[in-house]
């Protein structure tokens, strides 16, 4: 079953000219890895738009050169734009939709680019080029209002027109021997009330980076910007780690400080 | 030194018609059963306006009873007055200073009301009434915008003018036999967003109830309104009440929500 699955993913790439949205993550990755060893050319881009972190985006370089994946970097800093980064945080609802909007008008930039490029290269006749993302069958029973922006601007997703379940896409990539990434998450979605600015999302980088670390966090984990306030939210299993002991309290209530929180609280809905 | 401060103090109220702004706290509670004991007349006055629990109300009127001393509740619920809570919200910063001013103006018109009493009874040949409050003299180092207010309507303060200390009136309450009562402390300054409201406020009121009784707790505690969210605030000597036990924080949580807040979170920052 799901080895008839993959050959159904590598035939899509069959011939193809494939420009993949890569984020770094295990869908986009397996996405890449089968595009780049099928397709007839496959070019990966990563749209870093200033909502996930540095480590977020080295990470996805890292993973892109270990598996011998054409690899480019855009940088879009939403919040250098002042068009966008005002329309997202008009309608905070939605952002993930502009959002996403955004990052297919720039792969559509990009597309052309390398049409130019393939039109220039004689021996390749077939100049059609796709551009494919890693959404999967699950994600389209979820509301997603990102994935409604890329069929606005024709992105495929192959993993979900083949039916792939999150299960299959970790099974697949444990058959590839391709790592499973911890998930990185948009940092925009930490910022509770608007505006969406670079400050904040570099405030709650800063703080998930010395909380990951100083506590040793390996599950569910969020800093959240909420005013001047920093809430972490953290699960049950995890929550011991604080320990709710005065010394190390301190030193996180004085390094949250630093990073420019007035007050650092903890969400008691454990998730 | 005690006993001189005393002599002092009942020789303050002696042969005066007094009027105590009397909240029911220690220092309140004091000079109000001191007055009683050895003015020509006293009368106790709290105001209730809407910023102390019921059960701080109450506490008041018990106390009261208790020692004899004749009292009265002034209702004048600053939510039910447009132009007073306007004001305040208008400027939280400055909420102390007009909440006494309102305070301050309600005691004149009832220092008008006792006059005119006096001055029908024939036995009274001296009708000078004044207005005192609890204000000690260690207040006076802190910034309290209420004291400004009391003073600009001429409303004395004995204890601090004798330079009774805290610990005089605790020890000068033990030496009396007056109850050293937990002290009360005003709703509004709950409330850390405007605009103040009698919705917020009867939110942490319910709040702070549950929790005192639900985790028994006695020392230092406050619940703050922040937008929709509940910030709790405990000591370091009582936090291990919580034990971060995940039935004991769902409890919480699911009450809390039932209170009407969307979220309960834990301030860090242990006092």
């Amino acid at each position: 079953m799901l080895m008839e699955k993959y050959k159904r993913l590598k035939d899509y790439f069959k011939r193809k000219n494939v420009i993949v949205s890569y984020s770094g993550g295990v869908d986009s990755l397996l996405v890449a890895k089968v595009s780049s060893d099928n397709a007839k050319y496959t070019l990966a881009i990563t749209i870093d738009n200033g909502f996930f972190s540095e480590n977020s985006i080295n990470n996805a370089v890292k993973r892109a050169k270990k598996y011998n994946i054409n690899h480019k970097v855009v940088k879009l800093n939403y919040m250098d734009y002042n068009y966008i980064i005002s329309k997202i945080n008009s309608d905070l609802k939605n952002r993930c939709y502009y959002c996403k909007k955004y990052m297919a008008s720039e792969l559509l930039k990009e597309k052309n680019k390398l049409k130019r490029k393939l039109n220039n290269d004689t021996d390749n006749n077939n100049n059609n080029i796709i551009i494919v993302d890693g959404t999967n069958y699950d994600d389209l029973f979820e509301d997603r209002p990102g994935i409604k922006a890329y069929n606005e601007y024709n992105i495929k997703s192959p993993l979900a027109e083949l039916n792939f379940s999150k299960d299959d896409i970790i099974n697949l990539s444990k058959y590839l021997n391709i790592d499973i990434p911890k998930k990185d998450t948009c940092l925009a979605t930490r910022v509770l009330n608007p505006p969406i600015t670079k400050e904040k999302i570099k405030m709650v980088e800063r703080a998930e980076e010395f909380l990951v670390s100083f506590l040793d966090i390996e599950g569910y984990f969020r800093v959240r910007h909420f005013y001047d306030i920093a809430i972490i939210e953290i699960n049950k299993e995890e929550i011991y780690k604080f320990k709710m002991d005065m010394d190390n309290l301190k030193i996180i209530n004085e390094q949250f400080k630093e990073i420019g929180f007035k007050k650092c609280v903890l969400d008691i809905n454990l998730k």
